[in-house]
């Protein structure tokens, strides 16, 4: 019985802004931890019964994706880089059809990557239960006993005294997200679960569900894979052929019509941090309720988050009740946490302000590592800027700008028009405006730089590319 | 009539922090206003009346007390320098000593730095009406009729009906910080002034005040005068003499026991902006009680104070009520305003703690200009340096660190080794470890650089200098 672990990673959402953002959301974080939530679901599934994991993102995340596997030390995953924004249905497609060629025997466990779980030993029980019920044909769903009357999650109908006996029970019905009245009675009646998102079932049988519930969807996903094509690393889908698929949840699309689905409950301490309230319910508390991350100093708090993501950054917090407060190097969110749902809509306004905190990281990551602004002048602009080893830069040029870098550790490979060199710490170069450069890190360590551009423009648009390394369309800096 | 305005601008206090702290006091910082407060109080004795004023401060403030000055452009100061923190007494009978040796007839107004004053006709007035009593020998405080029982000022009591009616008043007796319940009496009885810390009266009858009730203060002030010396612009006070002067408040050496003191009660919306809730109730709020101040957005809050004090920090709160959030590059506070009180007890916290944030601002002025730090890695740091025109760094060399040098505005006079050059925008210098250098800016306009140090040990006592402009024996930097 091989397991082969389907991770969603292309999702984004703003409610745990500012550390998640449409550049950088959560299932990157590290949350009450400091691996972050995609690391952890990665962990999750490294024991002997597991392969190795088809990971689901899209074109903006895929070196964000591939940088955590490599964290994880994971040999042998596939990221599969969707061209556009789907639901659910479509990515599950695809990996059931690139594992069904495979092995149609397989098992897949789809699974999102932004939540966490405390009980990891249950969790194992609950996959073992659901891995033997889909290798008997099954379509299982883990069901998450409820903790409270929630309505941000879809719930899983089920015989009374399903819930309290082990094992995998039927799923009498999918309910999508109610109200508060609906929520309370699901819980108080003891037959209703949360749907975790997580499914487990064989590739041929997540395929006949398919063929039976969307067949349209089948073609055009066979499509997308077909013309699509490997990319450094990267299984590329075919956009034209993606592109016509539906955004459906996999939930709509197949399992609210599946009529034999099954669902295993599951009590691991799981919570999908939905926003700061449930980040510190799941976070631990001081006997005040007080939790601290980072550098943070609490007085006098109660029932409240505190957290400073910044190096450096004191953040203080007196006589607090009930609040969030986050503090990093460009953006700070102080809210009552029972209103933590709105800084979905805060972000909104951010971005109607055109605050590019609202969708901006500080640390903004590339195919070749990432660069940070330390400070934007009229005239200059200052980035610490990390390259991986074994990473290249664009050849490029700029019109505008001219560039001194200081590397302040490891060794850089520098083009600089006709002339190839090594700089290393504690050394610099110049780079005058217009002149063609490039740089490299050809050594087995990171490379760090300190870059000062100087010039008029200091735009990211001011950009000549003469060869690309990594098949960006997009517009990458520097 | 010649007034002499004596500002003492010597205080440091924690209660506004993080935006004041030990190293960047409040009247130093702009608040509800981008002038400041220092900055207010100077220009409000600009009139005809006056005469150039005398500021009396600290070895460690001398040079934000002189850029200051600069700001205002007030021509003919003089900067007298503490060698030691003493209270008021010993400020004020230094300038009653100045003065009186120029021409014992001209009107000292004393007055603190660190307070606001919105009505100013009104104020202006009321230093008139003062000012006529001292030149008829009176010694006169401004009093100020007291909006609310407050237990941080002293009270001046007087007369019935002396408040309702125009001109100066005697004060029957002067009151030390009262306790809540006879606060509010004092301010129910209509009979009681807030103490403002403003005193007015001829350098003669100054003296005469202190020949009175001080006299033991008389002779060493005379010697900490007679040997002082100037000091690049500033008056250094004989730190041997200073130094046995009593730590005693004006209020307990002098007006407590001055049987004739007079009061001039002003109502002109005067704060002491001792705490943030005082910041909040002197600042311009909308029709929910909210202040807003630089890059900061306010969802749905009412009577809250929201500052970002940083460049490029957004700053976000959601359905606040009462509460404080200020916001910097390198501290956060967030508080209920009516616990505003406790930041100075939390500053304490920091200081055990060891958190450079409590003493330190993320602005470090010296005499040539300031640096702000903008990354610190394990071997290496990035500063912004800005140096003012006419200024020069000591020649100085560092055993353990190099630097480079982008200039990115300006042109700054850089020397090493024997070489001296001009390095302008968009060029940069390199300077090896061990090597003899020195930066100065012979322009008219201000040098801005970028430093990156990079090196084993960057504490900023890795310096030898080898020629110090400035008369520092304190450890500066770079």
């Amino acid at each position: 019985m091989a397991i082969v672990p389907v991770i969603l990673c292309g999702g984004s959402g703003t409610r745990l802004w500012p550390v998640s953002r449409a550049s950088f959301p959560k299932q990157f974080a590290a949350l009450n931890d400091t691996t972050s939530l995609l690391e952890a679901t990665l962990k999750r599934f490294t024991g002997p019964e597991f392969e190795a994991p088809i990971l689901l993102t899209n074109e903006e995340f895929r070196f964000l994706a591939s940088e955590q596997v490599q964290n994880v030390g994971i040999e042998g995953s596939r990221i599969i880089v969707e061209p556009q924004r789907k639901d659910t249905a479509a990515a599950i497609l695809i990996a059931v059809l690139l594992e069904h060629r495979r092995n149609p025997d397989n098992i897949l466990l789809v699974t999102p990557s932004d939540h966490t779980i405390s009980a990891l030993e249950e969790f194992n029980a609950a996959v073992r239960t659901a891995s033997s019920s889909a290798d008997m044909g099954g379509i299982v769903t883990l069901g998450v006993v409820p903790e409270r009357a929630e309505t941000a999650f879809g719930y899983l109908e089920v015989h009374d005294n399903s819930i309290a006996s082990g094992g995998a029970h039927p799923v009498l019905r999918f309910h999508e997200k109610p109200d508060v009245g609906t929520a309370a009675e699901y819980v108080e009646s003891g037959r209703y679960l949360w749907n975790s998102g997580v499914f487990v079932f064989r590739a041929k049988n997540g395929l006949s569900a398919f063929e039976r519930h969307a067949p349209d969807m089948i073609a055009p996903a066979r499509r997308a894979i077909t013309n699509g094509a490997n990319d450094l690393g990267f299984f590329r889908l075919a956009r034209a052929d993606y592109e016509t698929l539906p955004s459906q949840s996999f939930d709509y699309a197949i399992m609210e019509k599946e009529t034999s689905a099954l669902t295993v409950p599951m009590d691991v301490g799981w919570s999908d941090l939905g926003a700061w309230d449930n980040v510190w319910s799941a976070s631990e508390t001081d006997a005040n309720g007080v939790s601290v991350f980072g550098n943070a100093l609490a007085v006098d708090c109660s029932n409240s988050y505190l957290r400073s993501e910044a190096d450096g950054m004191q953040l203080v917090g007196i006589g607090l009740d009930g609040i969030v407060a986050v503090a990093m190097s460009d953006a700070v969110l102080v809210a009552p946490l029972e209103r933590a749902q709105e800084v979905r809509s805060v972000v909104e306004t951010l971005r109607e302000h055109q605050a590019k905190q609202a969708d901006e990281h500080p640390r903004c990551h590339r195919p070749w590592g990432w660069y940070e602004t330390l400070c934007l002048g009229g005239r200059f602009t200052v980035k610490r800027i990390m390259v991986r080893p074994g990473a290249c830069l664009s050849l490029q040029s700029h019109f505008h700008r001219s560039e001194h870098w200081v590397v302040v550790e490891g060794t850089a490979e520098v083009t600089i028009g006709d002339e190839v060199k090594l700089v290393s710490e504690n050394e610099s170069v110049y780079i005058p405006l217009g002149t063609k450069h490039r740089l490299a890190n050809t050594g087995k360590l990171p490379v760090y730089l300190i870059e000062v551009q100087t010039g008029a423009y200091l735009g990211e648009d001011d950009i000549v590319r003469y060869a690309e390394a990594y098949n960006r369309s997009e517009v990458d800096v520097p």
